[in-house]
């Protein structure tokens, strides 16, 4: 059997939304294995969800069946997606939140769902992640062909994501988001860095490459390669974004 | 064997609360599967868990062993109840948190648990989750005959749930619970809307009836039959809580 | 197999951060079992973390493998330790976090583990849940022998608790932490408790010492022996932590 099932959602865990979804899938399913990725994602945030989706899916095994459930446009005419993408499995709507699987294999099978085959009878209009996204799921767990969910697609929605913008004498940063501990995940990957020494400037003020948090005093800003690949400005045993507020300029300068 | 075991509870995911009644579980079953159904009902608000348990359990398998632990009474001589009803198992407090499952099977099987023979040794007097409940559930999943619980009863504590007012030419309809959305589930079921044409007014605004949020431009509100079949008034890629508070005044006048 | 993994974190949940940890054991372990403590702890609060594991372990079976990341030092040089203690298997980082298991357990195997041959390719300098400690949970659930971890020692960190504060006549007790519910958790244990008569006094108001929240009126504050066997101070159907405030004085007088 293929699995785990990974859920990631913007539903929260305040409602019974993410338990009923678990709940279809172990109804088709019983020995299924879910596990949540996040369901905290910013509500309606797709360019998050695809971020989260980025970092995240090399870490979990080949056959996993990951559940995607950000979906502003639910019960409009905006496509439902399976998708077969380096390795794994992608179920959830067409608006882009499969941007970083696709770039990442450009030989992905990307099918068009004939959503009304697969829906739980009494279906409703606004919670496809219960009704269409967990049966599609549980459906890829117990060995339905991919072919057999709808027809073969090229055109999905890709997304843009924020990149560095070039000034003069470096770079200006976006943030990508900010994480609970408050640090600063920019849109810098290590790769394209610039080659030779550079300054980090952050509203104006310098702040240190380390490799680490704890190379500089507690409450001293710093900026290191974060655990994803990206530039990351944090505080030692505090929180940048209380520091800089969450979207600061932050500049790479070429020294 | 029975399962999975889903969990109902206030205890919130801040605390160990959840975790260990899990071990409890865990210890004695240790094949047992834990789904989180939520942890974040207000606390000792037993009318919102009877309420998420009336629109999550059908979406669980038969045989399902629901823990609920949303138990204002617990140390007092309030009774523990096993229920058998609607094909799943109940375990929890008798405070009318079962109203919505007893209501819909009228030969469910209640037993009142003398709690004495199935409580953790050294048994607190205040987490009858972790001492009593998850310890009967335990027992359920191993397969003990509900008769070996305790008596049956017939006479469990049951709830009144809001509903709508008649008032002239319509109804006044009261908000049942917010979600994460800010969408607000009212005490209207779709099959108890009056018959014919009617209109929705929230705070004196007209809102129209759709299917589906991105019907209306985003930031503006709506009423949907909500995904669990209740009336809900929402405002398409933002938040009716915040636009009309938590308790607006929702009419649904006859045309 | 040993199992199951019990995760306790300061990760939150809003993040990707514990569902990685999670794909990463089973990437290597398919059928391993994941249970959440908690990952509310707050951001770098060991000693939070350490009264956590002290109250929770013991609802554990024999064998579970707790994973536990509170890691202000991650990247430095602080050691990263495996430790079989109380019957159960733990993993984290070497700053005090297991200081109540290995207080309970005098012949508790402690391990610094050779880290650099267990982590993930690429490993992180700042995400060692990831990069290290779910990949030394996966080889324990896989049954690797502790001795080829790392070197035994003997000098683990060690974490002071707060005490109780001797005062003429009677005792000044610090709040250990407080819960969702806004329960005062303080630092004295039912054995520890005076002989004979005593009061309790929150800042300057007595309040009774009950079994159970429900002995005194709505709103009422009271104190009773919590569900961990410490001092707490509560409010029926209230919070304490909103009359009191988080740190109130708290003084247990002999009568």
């Amino acid at each position: 059997m293929k699995g785990p099932v990974v859920l990631l959602t913007d539903f929260g865990l305040r409602d019974h939304y993410v338990g009923v979804m678990k709940g279809v899938i172990f109804s088709r399913v019983p020995e299924a294995v879910c596990v949540d990725l996040t369901h905290e994602i910013p509500p309606q945030d797709v360019r998050a969800a695809a971020l989260t989706l980025r970092v995240s899916y090399p870490y979990f095994p080949e056959g996993s069946v990951f559940v995607c459930v950000v979906d502003p446009g639910v019960g409009t005419e905006r496509r439902a997606l399976v998708i077969r993408a380096v390795g794994r499995f992608f179920v959830g709507p067409d608006n882009g939140l499969f941007t970083p699987v696709l770039s990442a294999d450009p030989g992905a099978e990307i099918r068009a769902v004939e959503a009304e085959r697969f829906m739980l009878p009494r279906a409703s209009t606004t919670f496809h992640g219960r009704d269409l996204f967990a049966p599609l799921a549980a459906e890829i767990l117990c060995g339905r062909p991919l072919s057999e969910f709808g027809p073969r697609i090229t055109d999905p929605v890709r997304l843009e994501f924020p990149t560095p913008e070039p000034i003069p004498g470096g770079l200006r940063v976006p943030v990508l988001y900010v994480d609970r501990f408050g640090n600063l995940i920019c849109a810098l990957r290590r790769e394209e860095a610039p080659e030779g020494a550079f300054r980090i400037v952050v509203e104006g003020e310098r702040v240190p490459l380390v490799s680490t948090y704890a190379e500089v005093p507690p409450g001293t800003p710093l900026a290191l390669w974060g655990s994803d690949g990206f530039l990351e400005i944090a505080v030692n045993r505090g929180s940048a974004a209380e520091l800089f507020g969450k979207d600061p300029e932050i500049l790479v300068l070429f020294s």
